[in-house]
């Protein structure tokens, strides 16, 4: 995690120094630590912003204040806008726990990420939205999608705490190529219609689908793989 | 979903109005709905909850207010306890996720179940944690471990939604039961003893130790374990 850049988040245009302060406040919670406030309604500093942050209050004391949300997004290689509405814009749309995922990745890369949130009336502007590379909408009762920018912030930040706890825990299992895949498949059809295994033609194109789902089922690495084989090869040859 | 009665939230002596109405927003959006308040310290109704609640406000307008937490908890099956400190009970402890997941499923075997939130300043006493089931702990960052009620009940409510939603959206897999593994794993032990698969008896129980884990990731169910027992049986005959 050191030498990674974590996600920036980004307000644009708050209303609140309340809601300002929680989101400052969800964000230490959860280890993020850089702020980016865009044309901020009631101006900056704000004293109300401080007093909710508790814990938070250092990331409210370094925010940097934009005029615009171009200048704010300058040196982000990466921007995700959280947005109830469905904006009809041809942008990839994902969940929170996709996003964050992905976040994980994209920092690991080296890429600067950003999380937008808009104003709590109205939230982001399709303007805003398009200057986005990606969204990301909160699964909520149909009834009632809207939560405020310090709930949102709280489920994203959570989720990408969560996401990169499990990245440090995580060893990579490695799937056999597709190479591997076809090799042993191609001993296998063959070793099976030997064997009279497909007793029927016309079922045999079912069964042999059925058959390489049920193998690739288990994400088999290379080396388990060739276990596998050497299992198919052992049994056929007695 | 419309029969499963879903869970319900418990706010523990809470302190601030405001905060007892941001958890009912939260519990609106996420599509949760009964909300029981244990000793309020400004006392019932709260006109800063409801102010706070938005679209929620028909939660804080049907909360049930109760004096002691035995009262509130009569009719719960099992409730989860959500506290940041470690209370060394024995008790299960698990994530939000888990906790979610798991009261999808009690939900289902018609258990009611709740979630019991601390006051805002010192969190649950552990008299009151003694009364729940089981503990939920929100990872977060170690210096900063302290969410508010209404963080919290957003990360929870969250969680519980979309633990739902993957329930109504996923078709049950039912894995093979161990009967039919250990039948299956004996006619291959004794296979591949007779093709001279397993070289080298030292290598023996490690090797085929591999084998079975690598053949159970796939969590096969009944039918496709018959499948793949009637590949090994075919191969054989040959």
């Amino acid at each position: 995690m050191n030498q990674i850049i974590k996600p920036t988040v980004i307000l644009v245009r708050p209303q609140m120094g309340e809601n300002i302060g929680a989101v400052a406040r969800a964000m230490r919670n959860f280890g993020l630590a850089e702020l980016r406030i865009v044309a901020p309604r009631d101006g900056w500093p704000n004293p109300a912003a401080e007093a909710m942050a508790a814990h938070g209050a250092d990331i409210i004391h370094q925010a940097k204040v934009y005029t615009t949300l171009p200048e704010a997004l300058a040196d982000v290689h990466y921007c995700y806008a959280l947005t109830a509405r469905d904006r009809r814009m041809s942008k990839p749309c994902v969940t929170p726990k996709e996003g964050a995922d992905e976040m994980v990745s994209r920092t690991q890369q080296g890429q600067k990420v950003a999380l937008m949130f808009g104003p709590e009336r109205s939230g982001l502007e399709n303007e805003d939205v398009a200057q986005s590379q990606a969204i990301v909408t909160i699964p909520t009762d149909e009834q009632y999608a809207s939560l405020n920018i310090a709930q949102s912030a709280v489920v994203m930040c959570y989720e990408w705490f969560q996401a990169q706890r499990e990245d440090e825990a995580s060893v990579p299992r490695i799937p056999a190529p597709q190479a591997e895949w076809q090799h042993f498949f191609a001993f296998t059809e063959q070793a099976l219609d030997e064997s009279g295994f497909f007793k029927d033609d016309a079922k045999k194109t079912r069964l042999w689908q059925n058959v390489r789902s049920t193998f690739q089922r288990a994400e088999l690495t290379a080396p388990e793989l060739r276990t596998l084989f050497g299992i198919m090869q052992s049994l056929r040859r007695k």
